[in-house]
C-alpha cells in the first residue's frame, strides 16, 4: 500500500538507526543524546511511584491537557501569569508535532537555524512546511539573514534551541535573544523556543528565555528527559491560552492524554527535597566529562579540526578541516566508536559543513579518553 | 494565528466536554466509556511498578516500536506468525492516528459503520479523508452496501469495531466476519480492526477476529485501557511487517516512543498469576451491571424506546421512539444524569438515528437503578 505524501517527505532518523546499530556492548557510543544511565534518579523515581498508592485516580482516564496537580506545580515553578497555559505532552517531541499539526498547512514557511535538531526537521518535513534555513553564528542565528527573511513576509514560525543547541552546543547571547524577540513581534512571527538542555548549564550565567521578551508570540517547550529520565516521555508546552487550545484539540485526537502515573511520579519527584541535589550532581558530572573531552581534543585544534567551548548541554560540535565527516564516522565505527556526521542536521545536504556531533553526557571520562584517542588516530590517518 | 486546514475539519469531542462537565460529585455519569474505578487493579499495578527496580534501563530512551520483552510476550500471547509485527502505542487511539498519518492523503476513502467510534471519526476527519458511512445491522455492517462501496473502487481502509461496538454494542456474526474478510481481500481494501472491548465478553461464545480471515490485509488494534487501566495509555497495533513499518516512522516523529516504565509494568501485570482472575472479576461485575440496567429498561421497550441486548463491552444503545435524543439528554442533565446523544457518533448529522449511548461499566447497580428511574420519568414527560 502506498504511503502518504507527507511520510514520503521524511527519511528515517539516521541517529536512531545509529543508536540501534550501536547497542552492541563493545561499541563506545558518543552518538546519541542520552543522559548518563548510571545517574538516572532510579531510586527516587521508585519512591515517587510508590506514592501513587495515595492517588489511585491516576490509573483512570485523565484530562488531555495534563494532570492538574502537576500543572499547578509547574505554574508556580515557572512563575507563569494567568494568561499562559501549559499542556503535558508525551515527550517534548510531541509538542513540536502538535504545534505543526495545529497550525501548519503544506507550504507554510518555518525558519530554523542550520544545523538544527533532527526531530524538529522531521516534524516540519512531515507537515510539508517550507523550511528556510538561517546560518548559525557563535551567538545564535545570523540576525541580518533573520530580518531579511522575516521582512519578506509569510514566515509562520521560527523554531529554535537557544540554550546549548543540538547539535552545535551554541548558547545565544543576551543581545541576540532581545533582537530575535523584537523581530518576532515586529513581523508577527511565532517563536517556538525549545529548551531541553536549559537546566544543564554547568558554567556561565543563566540567560533569560527569548520568549520572556515576546511571551504573547511564543511557545516554550520544556523536556524532563534530560534532568529526570527520558523513558517517562514527559515534556510540556506553554503558550498564551488561545494559542495553546488548538494543540489540546489535536492531542485529544492523537493520544487522548499522556500517561498519568508518569505525570504524578514526576510531580512527586520534582517536589522532593532530593531533586535539587540530583540536578546539581548531574551538572557537575557532565561538566567534568565535558572538560575531559574538550581538553583532550584541544591538541587537534587548528591543524585537524575546530570546536567552540560550551557552557552546558550534552554536545560539542567538531568542525573538520581536512576530512569528510562521513569518512571520519566510518573510520571511527570500525574502531567501535560512534559519533554523528553533521549533514544529518541540515535540511539541505549542500548547506552542511563538515562536522561531527560528539555527546559527552553518556560516557565516563575514561571512555571519553579512549574515544578521543581513536578520533586522533582517525584524523591523522 | 489561523489554525491548520486539517484541524478546522474536526470539532472538539462533545463526549470529552460532557465528561468535563460531569466531574461534579452529584452527577451520575453514564456518558463516558470508563472502566469501573473501584475495580482498577491498583495494588497489582503498584506491585508491578515495584518490580521496575530490577530493570533500570526502562528509565532510559527506548525503542520506537516498543519494549522488547513486552513485544516478545505479546507475540506468544497472540500466537502471531513471524510475518506479523506489533508496535506499542500511547493508547490505541494513537494507533488509529498513526495509520491515518502513514497512509492517508486528503480525499482518500475510508469506510466506517454508522454510528462509529468518535475518536476514529476525528482521526479520519483530521486526515481529511472522504468518510463513507455504512448502515449497521444487528449482525454488523450492511453487506450489500459494503460490497457496492468496495466494488466502486478506491476504498483504502475499512475501519471497524466488530466486538461490542462503541456506541451500539453490536457484535458481528461469524458469517459477517467471513464475508467482510473476503470482500477486503477481493477488493484490496485494508481492514482496521479495532478491538478495545473484545476481552470484555460476559456471555455467548468468543468469535474469531475478522482479521484472522484476511491477516495480510489487516491492522489489528488492541487496548489495555479496558482490562488493565486507561491512565497508562497503552495499546498495540499488529500488522504484516511491511505494513507496520511506516507507522513506526511516523511514531518516531510523533513522540519517539511510549513511556517504557508503563510498558514494563504492564508486562509484569500480564505475567502475574492474578491477572486472569482480575479479568474474570471485572467481566462478572460488568455482566451484573448490564443485566440490572437492561432489565430495568425493559418495561420501557416498544412504547418509548428499543434496545438490543449485548454480550459484552460497556454500552447499550437506546433507540428512542417518541423523543429527540438531545432533548432527552438535556432533561436528564437537569436531573444530574449524563448520557451521550447518538448524533455525535455520526459523520453526517442527517444520518443519525434518535438514540442515546448508556454506559454500564462505570456505575454501581444502585446508581444504574437511579439513572433508569430518571430515564423513565424523562421519557414519560
Amino acid at each position: 500500500m502506498e504511503i502518504s505524501q507527507q511520510l514520503s517527505e521524511i527519511k528515517s532518523s539516521y541517529i536512531r538507526e545509529i543508536l540501534a546499530a550501536t547497542q552492541a556492548p563493545e561499541m563506545l557510543s558518543l552518538a546519541g543524546g542520552l543522559p548518563a544511565s548510571e545517574l538516572l534518579p532510579v531510586s527516587q523515581l521508585m519512591r515517587a511511584m510508590e506514592s501513587l498508592i495515595d492517588t489511585p485516580e491516576v490509573f483512570q482516564y485523565g484530562e488531555t491537557i495534563g494532570y492538574k496537580p502537576l500543572l499547578d506545580f509547574l505554574r508556580d515553578k515557572y512563575l507563569h501569569p494567568a494568561e499562559i497555559e501549559t499542556m503535558v505532552c508525551t515527550g517534548s517531541q510531541q509538542a513540536i508535532d502538535l504545534i505543526a499539526r495545529a497550525y501548519l498547512n503544506s507550504g507554510d514557511i518555518v525558519a530554523m537555524e542550520a544545523p538544527s535538531y533532527l526531530g524538529a526537521l522531521q516534524v516540519f518535513g512531515l507537515a510539508q512546511a517550507n523550511i528556510k534555513s538561517l546560518e548559525q553564528t557563535r551567538g545564535g542565528p545570523d540576525l541580518n539573514q533573520l530580518e531579511a527573511l522575516f521582512s519578506a513576509g509569510s514566515v509562520k514560525f521560527f523554531y529554535c534551541v537557544p540554550d546549548f543547541h543540538n547539535p552545535s552546543g551554541v548558547c545565544w547571547s543576551i543581545e541576540t535573544r532581545k533582537v530575535v524577540a523584537q523581530l518576532c513581534t515586529k513581523y508577527g512571527v511565532m517563536l517556538i523556543e525549545d529548551v531541553p538542555y536549559r537546566d544543564l548549564r554547568f558554567s556561565g550565567a543563566e540567560l533569560p528565555l527569548v520568549s520572556s521578551f515576546c511571551a504573547e508570540y511564543s511557545f516554550v517547550i520544556r523536556s524532563f528527559s534530560k534532568v529526570v529520565a527520558p523513558g517517562l516521555r514527559l515534556g510540556v508546552v506553554s503558550a498564551p491560552k488561545e494559542l495553546l487550545s488548538p494543540l489540546v484539540q489535536i492531542k485529544q485526537v492523537a493520544d487522548l492524554h499522556t500517561a498519568v502515573p508518569m505525570q504524578a511520579a514526576l510531580l512527586a519527584l520534582l517536589k522532593s527535597d532530593e531533586f535539587a541535589s540530583h540536578v546539581t550532581l548531574i551538572k557537575s558530572i557532565y561538566h567534568k566529562r565535558y572538560n575531559r573531552l574538550y581538553n583532550a581534543l584541544t591538541p587537534l585544534f587548528d591543524e585537524h579540526c575546530q570546536c567552540d567551548p560550551v557552557e552546558g548541554g550534552m554536545f560539542v560540535w567538531l568542525r573538520l578541516l581536512r576530512i569528510d565527516a562521513r569518512e571520519l564516522t566510518r573510520r571511527l565505527l570500525t574502531k567501535n566508536v560512534a559519533v554523528v556526521p553533521g549533514d544529518v542536521f541540515y535540511r539541505n545536504q549542500q548547506d552542511a559543513c563538515e562536522a561531527v556531533r560528539i555527546n559527552f553526557s553518556h560516557s565516563s571520562c575514561n571512555k571519553l579518553d579512549i574515544a578521543v584517542e581513536q578520533i586522533k588516530q582517525a584524523l591523522s590517518n
